[in-house]
């Protein structure tokens, strides 16, 4: 689904992987044209995993197609200078609502310079790995920030990756923020913007954000290992009596007196509070003693199905979330069915129908738009190129004859 | 470090926790004027860990400080009407650029219709637990992803849970895009916007944006759960003969290149590709055979020193990082210190001068300005009442009198 705050911008994505993509997904889910631009053939990241089953093994990428739905395609020879030319000219098109490029090619000719040189106020936002140019993705970052080194009671030695790309994802949305806080600036001041933004500088920057580089700094310490607890309050995962595990948080106080409640401890746990000389109506001093709460807690669960346990948490409004996986949501979560708003049935070409998201925002009395699935490569070509830049039926048809561009028809899963 | 890209705008946020005031840090370090509301004496995470030393306990957050530098702050009693009305009136005060709230306390006097019937056009963003209102925060959530069930080799009985709030982080940033979409929206056709964000909308949008849910519905699998390795192509930590720990990662070709040239292992590798009729070009062929190629890669590493290997990685152009901690960053790492312009030196009242990030995106030719650290409760409670809403001193005095609002010196930990 997709809100119209955006309509009339047209963002051009010369892009791979995730955190540029998911970026021009974000805008064009609140109503930008993202136009995708892909070398004939697709590029780096056309044929990730997971793919479709396709007996020679060309069936399209689920991981491509959920990043690239709702855009349109336009395939180009990125190779030959016709190509480039093609690409320089859909980003630095004229128009108060165009002239956007969102980029994680580090390429010289899409450098801001060069786009400069053509439109004086266009936008570039180019996302990097490092700030200096070099190679970095979401897995080198990660290992920097400390995080692996307190996952899963892990230690620097022994350290526990991250699987959810979270810095791709950061990153995404910051890169769409500042393109939204640039166009802005643009429309009053009528001056361009090179954005430049690296994937370390998320994550590093996030890390002072959350107080934790200042941790470092001040308090010379860094944050235990402390397993499936949660920091600075009480937390953690339990085991009920057929396997299940669940996830309860108690941060706020209300949290606390609802996991008290529901467990019915309020004795055992006064009598530690006394034992320990702790309050536990303070946050820390529940996180001091989290070893020792969790005791308590621990057969309350181990007593009880999930569906016994489930029903306590809820009637006592305790905070609470069952552990599942992605077929067990789609089974059974209505938060992850087309019975939430802010989701959909969508047709993807050489995929099929299935269930998609939108925008998670929601925007009461906005109308929405459902989302086109993701298009083969060039799906969109000769319509760009006469849309955009004006081109008639005979120079484009010269362009295909030339293998510049190509249509849908060449693309490699179709 | 913020850019004027949004300068003018006024925000006024009523919140708590991470998501909420890291979406105000967003806009704040886009170059909004946020205001943030706050309990006189200081809302529920006044408090968090981790804080500053102090005899009497009384020491400031680590935690509020970061996450509410660069706003200004006024302190109001919320328990009462006068209160209320105060923050709706700052909330609702006119002006093309002011009339927006965010805020994650979901409290029935900032609703989005009482607001909007004092102006009509009124730009409110909510940001929720669960879409019907129930709680839910960044564990509870995450724990329904199936990344738990995935993380550090864990399973649906024992899952590894995230440390880094990332739900929160991903959605404090699509909250500040819809908003500066939203004004956007409300520029060209006038009309305001009830924004409501849930983080389980955030976190399952999520896993539909990356393809996780397209392939959970339509291949009827979840990922497998393969500890330290990254998915779809080859990556994982080697530790060096000195007790380091380095991530590599080959997901493009030259990466793989990089990595094979680096190890030296261009033979073996052929030969490995042979043995199990394979093409190691294919990302997906390397996933394939991810633990054969790290036995290959591993003694690599275990022969050499960190430098030895860190060397040998950069003078391959290698994709790689190093495990590290906050305090080993601080020590050690340029990206992480004043020599990198995103970061700088600020002083926070009550804690001092640290090192401290501002937005991570770079606009060169865009004059910055230094950030201000987080301020003392009510620090600007005057300014704002004199400035927004227009009220002189003798009424303010009022205010102060009947202990509607409060000043810096009423901060419980100034």
């Amino acid at each position: 689904m997709t809100y119209p705050f955006l309509s009339g911008l047209r963002v051009v994505e010369s892009s791979a992987f995730i955190a540029a993509p998911l970026a021009g997904l974000a805008l064009a889910q609140h109503g930008a044209d993202v136009i995708r631009v892909d070398m004939i053939g697709g590029g780096i990241d056309y044929a990730r995993m997971p793919r479709m089953p396709h007996p020679q093994g060309r069936g399209r990428s689920l991981y491509w197609t959920a990043l690239n739905k709702g855009k349109r395609s336009i395939a180009i020879d990125l190779r030959r200078p016709e190509g480039r030319e093609l690409v320089q000219q859909l980003a630095t098109a004229p128009g108060p609502d165009a002239g956007v490029l969102l980029t994680n090619i580090g390429t010289p000719w899409l450098a801001h310079e060069v786009l400069a040189a053509r439109r004086a106020d266009v936008i570039t936002c180019t996302i990097q790995g490092n700030a200096d140019g070099s190679t970095a993705l979401d897995y080198t970052v990660h290992c920097a920030t400390g995080y692996p080194a307190i996952t899963g009671g892990g230690s620097l030695q022994r350290p526990v990756n991250q699987v959810l790309p979270a810095w791709d994802i950061a990153c995404a949305w910051q890169a769409a923020l500042a393109i939204a806080a640039a166009l802005r600036a643009r429309e009053r001041s009528g001056r361009g913007a090179q954005l430049q933004l690296a994937l370390s500088d998320v994550a590093f920057t996030t890390l002072s954000h959350v107080g934790v580089l200042a941790e470092a700094e001040l308090l010379h310490q860094d944050r235990p290992s402390i397993g499936n607890h949660l920091y600075g309050a009480f937390g953690r995962d339990f085991g009920t009596a057929d396997g299940a595990r669940i996830m309860v948080a108690a941060i706020s106080i209300n949290q606390w007196k609802a996991l008290v409640a529901t467990c019915a401890i309020a004795e055992p746990i006064a009598a530690l509070e006394r034992r320990l000389g702790l309050d536990f109506s303070d946050e820390a001093q529940r996180f001091e003693a989290r070893e020792e709460i969790a005791a308590l807690v621990e057969p309350w669960f181990a007593e009880r199905t999930r569906k016994e346990a489930e029903a306590a948490l809820e009637a006592n409004k305790a905070c609470w979330g069952r552990y599942d996986l992605p077929t067990g949501l789609l089974a059974h979560d209505a938060r992850v069915s087309a019975a939430n708003p802010v989701f959909e049935r969508i047709a993807t070409p050489g995929i099929g129908t299935h269930l998609s998201a939108g925008a998670a925002v929601r925007a009461s009395g906005w109308e929405r738009e459902p989302t086109p699935g993701a298009p083969l490569l060039g799906t969109h070509t000769d319509e760009v190129l006469h849309e955009v830049l004006g081109l008639d039926s005979g120079a484009i048809g010269r362009l295909h004859d030339a293998r510049v561009v190509a249509g849908a028809q060449e693309d490699p899963t179709a």
